[in-house]
């Protein structure tokens, strides 16, 4: 069944797990994201009037725009509820640049504004479309926020331009983006607009994409952009995840509005071989570095998983929108999963540095050897999180994700008001109300008051074995369906347990993860003697307890082991019973360079 | 107590296991790697006459002549016993274009003949000493095999060239070579021609080895070249493996020559820290292919373990030395264990093809993912040995390691013969004569006799747990000391073991390796169904039986494990009663493309 979105702009966060991140968000991550756009050029760069003979270190790159167009975006979000008059104004410096800049017929990028527009639209790799995209979004979000319309319209020339480019002259060297996004901000310009033109643009780049001779494949492989054929056809996770991810987005948005069941069919087998063979468990995407990339069914190294952070919000994005078109709680449990676990640990506790890349297992040694200060770098990333990156796509990417995260709570069928995600909050839309309150994921125990409504659906969640209510409901599509003329209170029975992966996911064989409700935890060298040489005993009882950032913190039992000097013996190291105490994945690496397990052996 | 080698030209193998191996290189080996060489340009490349606009992939690079010495060092070995007529005509070729083209001062080298003579010495990672070292060891054993000098010569107005640029003049742009090798050479040169200038040569290299200020470390890393301070203060297993292995085994033969235990003890220190910290189990040294280095203590990753097939070998030849210095079994199962494993391993069973890495663990996902065609290339090792590389300092090492092996087994004291190795073989020196005969590693059953001496001294070695013998012995250093009167009949019981790592090597938590005697063994997809969900039970009794190629295969028991269809489960993996084969290491990857496991998970 489809179902209304409800937008992040018609729902407020009370107070719990989720609002203290937006605070930080708000307070912290907002401004140093700025801060480090602003000391890198990227700020600036929107006077377009960087000239050769300027700091180097502050010569645009052609996917600037994006950054920081995903950092207004986030902004508008906040907008939405609150004044951030400082904010508000650097976006008004930022429109100004953009407006003094777009060329007569209606285009403008930073990179291409520089160095050369006679070079637009002339090289596939260069992300025009992408930064588009984002101004796309960026604009829409702001006029939604705001009511002003200044930014939305010279995108809508912008969208324009690209339509007489691309559809109607055809006069670009390619036809389809190197690396999609456009699609699904094109379908937000269409619902924020009302114009029918930028539906059609979507549904063109859909159509064409792995559908015509002119799109030469990116480093020479179809896989690596998605040009695998007619995307009817698509069935596989392929190729750079965050490119991929953005694209079923647009894709699935483009199905919603036209109802193409044949386009969502598509969604669907991407999605189930994106998270049923190639998903960590942390709803991390891509295996490899080399091309931040999809790489093969069950292939999920822990050291050197790549798992972006922008891939796992991407992944979510993707999920949430198929659970719009189509009632089925996987959907939602995959959103959660992306949330808790890969998505979280983009961001430091504090708010104001960040993981690029979401790693299952760190051990120092691969850091520590000597060859690490020599000049052919082996690749492993951060052991802690970096206030900016070169390529910095992931930080404003936190920033809207944590503004907009009430949008992944609700949504609205016929008469009944869906709740995806348990998050305290209140929203209130078209004469509907409703109100969750919780402390998930501490506990499982939710409430949930609505009006204007005769039923609400709650998630039940993969994890959930035993749900206790204080009314009767009936299940159907993995939701609890209860009338909605009194308060819901509902426990999901929250428990900590080993899980296990496919015995085709060689890094985990002999080994278990823990979990917690949605939650993944890991073994730090900050809470242990050692992560790498304890064996857990999964027939023990896990205990949880105590509190680490709003979630609960578990301890683990089995033996830890030590072996005598030799580096080689006959002698099997000796064992001690001890425990092992684990915190939520999300929070590793915030205590200094310490070694991080997330699969421990078992005894 | 130091004792006299034996070198392998009064050694000449029985029928056995390295017999075996012996003939594969003369009647495969030998002629395969010429070939290549051929094909590459190598040969040709003596000739000098390679001009810009000729075949680029025929253009010599700096480290050329080092392939081509090392390859005429190997078939000098086996001219001490057999004629080669077509190989010593080739050989006659070359020094010819070495004769031709060496300068009016001495001066030989393939690629600054070519490229300009004004250029040698002054760039001190160009490999010069090192070609010119390979040249004298060839040289040396050219002679020593046919009696014919011209090539040493040659090569003796080269050493005094080089004594006259460094010693005297100090005109090269460096003080000591940035690939060791040469320190070695000088002393084989000195030994052949007994002209000490050669000897003074050799020590004012490693004298001033990070001992003076001219000298700039390679890649900006003193460790990388090893160039870590004065030698005699060394203490670490560092750097470039193969040149440490060198620059080390060069040290160990100039306190052969002088006595001088300050050096001595700088190698004690050095092959204390590589065996006991560093080292694979299968004698591998250097644990990345960045730089094919050491890294860190106990840093022993399986899959990505660099172990370069020419730093096992020149392992073996400094552990080999240090065995002349003092009487001490330990130096013995060193070379014993980098002989039977990932020395051995470095070429096929068939003698044709070769790795320049060996690592311990192979899974085919790793090569089969997706992003493997990608313009990004991981580094993985290819999983079938290669005809040849180019870099291509492995095959010719295989050649001459192969063609001097019986320069292993046997030293002499004042009184006693001592036996190092258990190979087939007879050997006769001055009045000495000696004669073994043995199946080992099929078993640990050898027969002695010697005459000429009052004693043999047979090592233990570390794996013997209980010795037999027809004779009364002593022990010490690790030697069975029996009378020579009467035919020595021992047997060191081999069996096969579970072997465990010290658990700061962190690959093999909750793993063990299987030996027997010197072998370790590995298991692979060409013999079972599963290598990665393989439990083994460390307390059954492993079944030893077979024949591999001279070798017995092992069985171990145990669980295989597989899990459902889901990526995630609650439910952990049934487990049900299995075996597992396993075959010596040396072996592996001579079947196809397939899976290899050396450490195994305990049940």
């Amino acid at each position: 069944m489809k179902t209304n979105a409800i937008s992040c702009k018609d729902v407020t966060l009370k107070d719990g797990f989720w609002k203290t991140r937006q605070d930080i968000n708000k307070n912290v991550t907002v401004d140093a994201v700025y801060n480090r756009f602003y000391e890198t050029g990227r700020i600036g760069s929107f006077a377009c009037n960087w000239r050769t003979g300027d700091a180097e270190d502050q010569k645009p790159h052609y996917f600037w725009d994006s950054d920081v167009a995903k950092w207004i975006e986030g902004v508008s979000y906040i907008l939405m509820h609150e004044k951030l008059p400082e904010a508000e104004k650097n976006i008004e410096w930022l429109i100004d640049g953009i407006e003094k800049n777009m060329t007569s017929d209606g285009y403008y990028n930073v990179y291409f504004n520089i160095f050369g527009l006679s070079k637009r639209f002339t090289d596939r790799n260069c992300h025009e479309l992408y930064c588009a995209g984002h101004h796309f979004e960026a604009a829409c979000a702001y006029y939604n926020a705001t009511g002003k319309d200044r930014y939305l319209r010279l995108m809508e020339r912008f969208a324009d331009l690209i339509y007489k480019v691309f559809v109607e002259e055809k006069s670009a060297y390619f036809v389809t983006p190197g690396h999609p996004e456009i699609e699904l901000a094109l379908i937000t310009l269409y619902r924020t607009t009302g114009n029918k033109k930028y539906l059609d643009l979507c549904s063109f780049f859909v159509e064409q994409r792995g559908n015509n001779e002119k799109d030469i494949p990116l480093f020479n492989d179809p896989k690596y952009a998605y040009d695998v054929g007619p995307m009817r056809k698509a069935a596989y996770a392929e190729g750079h995840s965050v490119r991929m991810n953005y694209l079923m987005s647009g894709v699935c948005d483009l199905a919603y509005e036209t109802g193409d069941e044949e386009l969502f069919e598509a969604c669907r087998r991407v999605l189930k071989n994106a998270t049923h063979k190639r998903m960590y468990i942390t709803g991390g995407q891509g295996s490899t570095y080399i091309g931040e990339r999809y790489t093969s069914d069950y292939h999920l190294p822990n050291k050197t998983a790549y798992a972006e952070t922008c891939a796992s919000i991407s992944l979510g994005m993707l999920a949430h929108r198929m659970s719009l078109y189509e009632t089925n709680s996987e959907y939602d449990d995959i959103v959660e999963r992306t949330l808790y676990n890969n998505t979280l640990s983009g961001v430091s506790l504090e708010g104001d540095s960040f993981f690029y890349e979401n790693p299952l297992e760190i051990r120092n040694e691969d850091y520590e050897t000597e060859y690490y200060d020599f000049f052919w770098q082996p690749h492993y990333i951060p052991r802690t999180r970096r206030k900016v990156f070169s390529c910095s796509c992931c930080p404003p990417n936190i920033v809207r994700l944590m503004a907009s995260v009430g949008g992944y709570i609700y949504s609205l069928g016929e008469d009944t008001l869906f709740i995806h995600q348990y998050i305290a909050s209140e929203c209130k839309k078209d004469g509907v109300s409703a109100e969750i309150s919780t402390s998930f994921p501490q506990n499982g125990k939710i409430t949930v008051k609505a009006a204007g409504v005769a039923k609400v659906a709650v998630r039940v969640p993969y994890y959930c074995k035993e749900l206790t209510a204080n009314l009767p409901y009936e299940i159907k599509d993995g939701y609890a369906y209860f009338d909605a003329d009194k308060t819901v209170e509902l426990d999901l029975n929250l428990y900590a347990r080993f899980v296990y992966s496919n015995t085709r996911v060689y890094d985990n064989v002999g080994r278990a993860a823990v979990m917690y409700g949605p939650l993944v935890y890991c073994a730090e060298t900050a809470d242990n003697a050692t992560v790498e040489n304890f064996f857990a005993d999964a027939s023990a009882d896990i205990s949880v307890g105590g509190d680490f950032h709003g979630a609960p913190t578990v301890e683990i039992s089995g033996e830890t082991q030590i072996s005598g000097e030799e580096l080689y013996s006959e002698e099997p190291p000796v064992r001690t019973p001890a425990t092992l105490k684990m915190i939520p994945y999300f929070g590793f690496a915030n205590r200094g360079e310490g070694e991080m397990l997330t699969y421990i052996p078992l005894k």
